[in-house]
């Protein structure tokens, strides 16, 4: 269920409600517990503490470990990971087109090999459809093909067809497992994913197709994959106009916070990424006044939290001195107390744009903040 | 401050309080954090969770990193770590011998060569001790060396001879220390070390020298380090009587459960240890049925917490599918969830050890369970 409250000018502000969790407030950004955990030592419990909505977790890694079948026996993911709010899974497809070696793509699916041990595996729309029931998600991906940057516009187009037809499949698969008697989340929906590289009409074209299919939500996958951010922003400028009104719309795996603004203002619901979590593994650190590199020499006796207006588990009660420490001892708490606050940063970004949006005020918002957040504090 | 409330055969039940936090029960679990947190992404918040009453970080390390005078700048280790409970500090000693290299002993201190850089370091009895001053914690130890095992009966005897001497000078400097107007904590403690290696007519004579310095507890070191245990329980047995009957006893980097549970028998009141974590961290939990190792196949689908008896944050929430799943998967939750059961034990057993002294059944304790909570469940 999604409905958008209001909008300023092609922002809307939404309201969203799946099989688990109370209702989620949009914009709203995703957090990425790729393997059913955040990496950097965060539980599901922790996600509570930074004010997560909604968790993400991937179909690729966990149907290679421990595999969905034993995630399904232990009751589910939700269950599986300790926890009770919405869980959008993602399709595999990304993974299987980044991450595997020694890809073969049919009009059946993808044959590939684990990264992790080098074991074939097939993948289709079937396949991804019945491991993400396995999982239990709330949120459901269709099956894509991710298709290199840059792709060539015939290889692009043949692509986004495919993507196409497996959409059907993908829909009437999903269907069938919905309605099993013992299927582990009977309530699951599924969300369509356009394609189409950076070739705009193609895009268009991929939009109007997967439209005519009624999914939960759309997507749009396949940017934030190495091209200009102007590039991104002139696709989604393309496809909104195309992308039904009543439903959500997710710009997968973006970005900084300059494009979730973006994105917001240029009509998107749902972001992830794993920016937060890596570049915080990293002591790149994220706050309204800027970036702040913990490693930097001259935080070592800065008896500040990393970010004064902050009120994350990290900022509540260490300084950005003893991070550092933890960053320059090899301390696993470095990563866990960085990743907190870098999560709680985002899932606050969101909360102040639909606070602007709820007040009018995006405009401003956006013209005091987008560009500006990825600099230097 | 140190009182003994009861006693059965040679075991103490006690209360202790030193310059922060509330009264500590005796016999007592320290939880050691080496660098200021706990190895496996744990905080000092983190620790009240998991039921510890003493913190114990290392001089050494916070001397070479970040720097005792970073320490001091910031407050202190018990604001730097944001820990308002006792910390002890260990005096390096151990670590100059076990960690350092290029080492060179003289009557005046040690030289020796970093372990992270290279660089020379010296440090001898007044170097420790201010060094402990800077870190503010409630319990210093007294610098000491910590011979090889095994060593020769000359090289122990003239190196605890040495150590006696050292003891005065930490003594001297320690007073001097907590006197100045500006020291960090002027309630700060002294702990004599008891040194000798296996031999129990140095050990003894040892005793009975430093037991003439008044210091506010006495510890045994230099045990545990590979001899056999039946060894080190002979040498508590000739030690203690020798150790002042109104002050704590502490046994340093002990041990195994049964280990405690056999010091406790033979008197002593103190304990510290890296196991739990360290165990943790490769994914051997203990319990009270007896070990687990986590990474056996047959918990892969194993719905049970770690421990079903057990109140810890992991086995709250977590099942032993999920945890497995963690560690396979190289998540560093695992490390997380692995050290929070294993501390949580730790300090269980000490809380069941001194109910049973509460009550008056530690022999039966000590028969049920000494020796048994080391097999596998
Ligand atoms: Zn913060
Ligand atoms: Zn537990």
């Amino acid at each position: 269920m999604f409905k958008v409250l209001k909008t300023e000018g092609r922002a809307r502000r939404g309201e969203f409600s799946c099989a688990h969790g109370g209702v989620v407030q949009t914009p709203v950004f995703m957090n990425v517990g790729t393997q059913g955990a955040i990496k950097g030592g965060v539980s599901a419990h922790d996600l509570k503490e930074v004010g997560c909505q909604i968790e993400l977790s991937n179909t690729y890694h966990l149907h290679l470990r421990p595999g969905d079948h034993i995630v399904r026996q232990m009751g589910g993911l939700h269950k599986f990971m300790d926890w009770d709010g919405p869980i959008l899974t993602d399709s595999g497809g990304f993974q299987v087109f980044s991450l595997a070696s020694l890809r073969k793509i049919r009009e059946e699916g993808v044959t590939f090999a684990s990264h992790i041990d080098g074991h074939r595996i097939f993948m289709g729309p079937e396949e991804s459809m019945q491991i993400q029931s396995n999982l239990g998600s709330d949120i459901a991906m269709a099956f894509d093909e991710c298709v290199e940057n840059p792709a060539t516009y015939e290889y692009a187009k043949a692509s986004c067809e495919r993507t196409a037809r497996w959409l059907e499949r993908c829909k009437a698969e999903h269907d069938r497992l919905n309605a099993l008697p013992d299927t582990v989340n009977p309530g699951q929906m599924l969300f369509g994913i356009n394609q189409g590289a950076t070739f705009a009409d193609l895009r268009v074209w991929h939009m109007d197709q997967i439209a005519k299919i009624d999914c939960d939500g759309y997507a749009i996958g396949g940017l934030a994959v190495g091209e200009p951010a102007e590039v991104m922003y002139e696709i989604i400028d393309a496809v909104e106009p195309h992308m039904p009104k009543d439903k959500p719309r997710y710009l997968m795996g973006v970005g900084t916070p300059s494009n979730i603004i973006e994105g917001v203002a240029r009509g998107v619901d749902f972001f992830d990424c794993v920016m937060p979590s890596r570049n915080g593994r990293h002591g790149k650190l994220f706050t309204w006044e800027g970036t702040v590199n913990i490693l930097n020499e001259k935080y070592a006796t800065d008896p500040r939290p990393i970010s004064e207006s902050c009120g994350c588990p990290a900022c509540r009660h260490f300084s950005r001195a003893y991070i550092r420490h933890l960053f320059k001892a090899d301390e696993v708490l470095a990563l866990r107390l960085a990743v907190l606050h870098n999560l709680y940063f985002y899932n606050e970004l969101a909360a102040r744009i639909r606070r602007a949006l709820d007040e009018g005020t995006f405009a401003d918002f956006r013209a005091r903040y987008s560009g500006n957040l990825e600099k230097r504090a």
